[in-house]
């Protein structure tokens, strides 16, 4: 079991490692001798956990599926609007996260399929919907897969624009911007009334899960 | 006269050769030597327009913007809508509009100030929205500067969505889908019954602005 915890204290220093020098690099530009030198293992460790540059990306952009989790709500609404601003939140705070989204817009890693977070991510969103519209909290028009596509697609851009324009800093309020345009057409207006969209949500769920105190967003108006 | 159209022939040769070596280097690998040997000018009549890397990215950058322009309609949603549908179109088959996009969202471009393109797009798009207000097109609550900055964002993430799924080929589909869950929570529903969201909206008006005949684009559905 000792033997095994280290294991996995090992990769997560080496996807650390890799996060730090893909974001810095690029996926293109970034080397394995980098990782090397970042995470200060052996070679025959790296090489144990991932066998080339690629397989590290797919550890970065795979880590962000791991905190995924909200605590189960009555309203799966709200559970989405959880999972979206608990991902915003976590961007803005965990170099993982931020890592993985950044690879998966990397528009010269083009060796990399990078599709796998989009799909992924759809996937996720599109179950509450189904959880959702099982319940009756969705309006009847509502195709859950092309509502989960738009919702992902939309704030891959989303948090591209806030990092842009405010290295994330006003990265939940622009989130909570884009639910408040999108979800009155996808939710009833009687069970919307009862979601909380507020742009400080990421770090009132972040708090919730994990016991830490969340860091406070500084607001900003658009342009 | 012809002097000055040479210089302009000369600008445009450079900033295609610059939109190419962009695309396929990225901003921080792209060198002007490569776009020098790719354009087959004179380093002179570079540096005559140009003064550096930045210059240039600035004017691949400027280019979409000179391709915004879309027929006056009497409701303004319409001229919203035909903005985007069209800019989306172009996406699709104008290199230097696909490098502009891709020079504003890549990450490895760290000391080019990439907010430009996201500020003025913002920026015309309120302006029609602002419009659209003043003629009672538009619901209440709608604040046109976050609406704007909502429709901007959330593009920029649904067209990368659709460049890594599908080279771009279901992007008309995407487009559509992103405006029929936006615009409802911000249009009236008088007004909108009246505005044409389909996917292929992007050729008919790139068809009736140039009077070229439009690609024909292949609609996937989503995964």
């Amino acid at each position: 079991m000792v033997k095994q915890d280290r294991a996995i204290r090992t990769r997560q220093t080496i996807l650390a490692a890799a996060a730090k020098v893909f974001e810095e690099r690029g996926y293109q530009a970034a080397t394995i001798t980098e990782i090397l030198a970042t995470a200060g293992v052996t070679k025959g460790a790296l090489y144990f956990h991932f066998q080339s540059k690629e397989h590290l990306a797919q550890g970065v952009l795979a880590e962000q599926d791991q905190r995924l989790s909200v605590p189960a709500r009555t309203c799966k609404v709200q559970e989405i609007v959880d999972t979206v601003a608990l991902h915003a939140y976590r961007l803005r705070t965990d170099p993982m996260v931020r890592a993985g989204v950044r690879l998966s817009l990397d528009q010269q890693a083009t060796d990399l399929d990078r599709s796998g977070p989009f799909r992924r991510w759809s996937g996720v969103i599109r179950s509450f919907l189904d959880k959702a519209q099982a319940q009756g909290e969705l309006l009847p028009h509502v195709v859950t897969a092309e509502t989960a596509d738009v919702l992902v697609g939309s704030f891959a851009g989303v948090q591209a624009m806030s990092q842009i324009i405010s290295c994330y800093q006003d990265l939940g309020h622009r989130t909570s911007e884009l639910l408040r345009h999108l979800l009155p057409n996808v939710v009833l207006s009687s069970v919307l009334t009862t979601v909380d969209l507020s742009a400080d949500r990421g770090a009132v769920v972040f708090a919730e899960v994990t016991g830490l105190p969340a860091e406070v967003e500084l607001v900003a108006a658009p342009g």
